[in-house]
């Protein structure tokens, strides 16, 4: 049992942010609980991006009771007329006594300006409550918000011996329906969903959210140098979601203009023969795609880890083994490195049990994420 | 906090039981716990072949009390004259008026017979309790008591992408100390600890029990076909355990003379150019090595598994990516399955995490678990 004290209410807010991931775009997602005098008052959450804040919502339902109550708060509140006026000003305005904060919001434009406002105005103000679930719960936002470039979770599923399928590439099914049914919420927040044109060609897949409740699309981004894409591909064709085709500076002009008059867009990003990924992933943050869910093959696997652009690898292995030597395609392809001390090594790593398949995910080293 | 039942005791004599693995040989580890009038006045587990079974030492330390009382074992009692006398028997003769089984004994020579003879002396005897517990724990002498072939285990770290090096073959370290002092516990539960010559000629290694506490040195044992073990490895020259060697029928009877001198035992499995496994796997049986952690390169996991001779697959991942495509060793090389519905699955996995590592263990399904 759970008892009664800060976090007691604090993971409550956060149980509330966490149901709002893939609403809010490239918005956090916040949520605050209001209390006082040992109950609930106010709950509150950010539901999507130019509509209230998490707190606007708790004290508009807190309304005359938040005066000389606790706000606990998963993210600090703003202190900038954005879209919608500063919360810390209305946090203020309606007289709450105390303010407990997880984190301090690494945007720029506040990044400790909304506590010291609080603080000024007399609130006590305390930090750092549930700290890491709360930077974890924002972690795509985070990366956005100061870097511009989507943050990049790459998913796969493997055997135990890391293929992603068997000599002679059959693939259906490695994991299990847990784990598929985690994919299809991994798809729900994030607002890009990225495979290589090998996939396209090879499975023709839809890229849709696929959960028991509704889910929402991410935009399909297909990186596909020469554009190969087929115009009767299902993400061309099926209408479900808006599409995105990468392609070298070389590609065939008429090919994109058939592929524009069928609704996708195409961007162009590579002066060589390959599309550049890093260029690639700068163009998708220039559209305000602040996420992306990499479902790629071996090949654009390990060119994405090996350039650094993978923030998360969230692994799914099933308890087979198939061999096939390099046959066998693998979850990661590419030259590799000399030392295993050289190792992509991931960090805060997490293991889920699922059933008979696991899932272990963490963030590569070099992703800067310390 | 784990209320006072049947299972209350169970898990005790269990949890004596597993204390015991790697000291008792092809024996199973048994324990045994004796209680009456709501107090335990008994406890035991079979320490060492040869010795008395943990219902003797239990029934020992009961003395009178044993008189009504209720026995727990976690194997059932044996029912005929072996090194000792029967444990039935003797329960009968303490005037035990209960006894609680997990599992009945699969050795042919008792098979149920315990049992029955306890019940026809009007004991009241129930079976089945933590079974699964019970059964896990003795897979090892339940293997070599039906087939007298060894249970193997085959044992690897490798990295998320299955790779056990990089494409310059540096391996260490993969995975961390926690997971390095189970495989040193997974040493001293089995009686054999078998590589090929390759990895003596890569790594030299002892192939010692390193545990905090002393544990006990598992016999060593190659796969070398051609004999190519050199005299001075630590295997044949350290003198810390028995080393068995094992090549083809056609390796140089001089290199079999020289080891032979340096105290190595030499087999001879196969006709061909390469060691006959599933001829080695008899052998080793007749010798009464009951179990083997296989702690091979790919190759021989990969024929090992191929084979259907692995028991129990132990695999520890670390957070680690190296790619190097066909150049960095896998864990499991062999021309592989063409379906994934072909894969080698593993059954009755558990998984234990370990700080950032994670161990994924499982029963072949081609092992005949079920």
């Amino acid at each position: 049992m759970q008892v009664m004290n800060d976090e007691f209410y604090m993971s409550l807010a956060l149980d509330m942010a966490e149901r709002a991931q893939g609403q809010t775009g490239i918005n956090p997602v916040v949520g605050c609980v209001v209390v006082k005098d040992g109950a609930v008052v106010g709950l509150g959450t950010h539901l999507k991006r130019g509509t209230g804040h998490a707190e606007v919502h708790a004290l508009n339902m807190a309304g005359e009771q938040a005066k000389g109550g606790t706000a606990y708060v998963t993210l600090e509140p703003c202190s900038h007329y954005g879209i919608t006026p500063p919360c810390s000003e209305r946090l203020i305005t309606e007289g709450v006594a105390r303010v407990v904060v997880a984190c301090e919001d690494p945007n720029p434009q506040v990044a400790g300006r909304g506590i010291a406002m609080l603080r000024s105005a007399g609130i006590e103000v305390e930090v750092g409550l549930l700290k890491e679930r709360a930077l974890r719960l924002n972690e795509r936002f985070i990366k956005y918000i100061l870097t511009r470039k989507p943050f990049v979770t790459l998913k796969s599923a493997s055997t135990l011996d890391g293929k992603i399928g068997t000599r002679t590439g059959d693939s259906k099914w490695i994991s299990n329906e847990e784990a598929r049914a985690i994919v299809h919420t991994l798809r729900h927040r994030h607002q890009g969903i990225m495979v290589g044109v090998g996939t396209v060609l090879a499975d023709n897949p839809s890229l849709t959210t696929r959960t028991e409740v509704p889910g929402i699309n991410p935009v399909r981004i297909v990186i596909d140098s020469k554009l190969r894409t087929p115009l009767d591909a299902a993400v061309v064709a099926d209408g479900q979601a808006p599409t995105i085709v990468i392609a070298a500076d070389s590609a065939d002009p008429a090919k994109e203009a058939a592929l524009t008059a069928a609704g996708v867009k195409v961007l162009r990003c590579g002066a060589g023969p390959r599309v550049d990924l890093t260029a690639a992933m700068k163009a998708l943050g220039e559209l305000e795609i602040g996420s992306v869910l990499l479902e790629g093959g071996g090949e654009l696997n390990g060119a994405m880890l090996e350039q650094g652009l993978v923030d998360r690898v969230t692994l799914f292995f099933a308890p087979k083994i198939v061999g096939g030597r390099a046959e066998a395609p693998s979850a990661f392809s590419w030259d590799g490195v000399a030392l295993m001390k050289d190792a992509v090594t991931l960090e805060q790593v997490e293991v889920e049990v699922l059933g008979d398949n696991v899932c272990i995910t963490g963030r590569p080293a070099s992703s800067g994420n310390a």
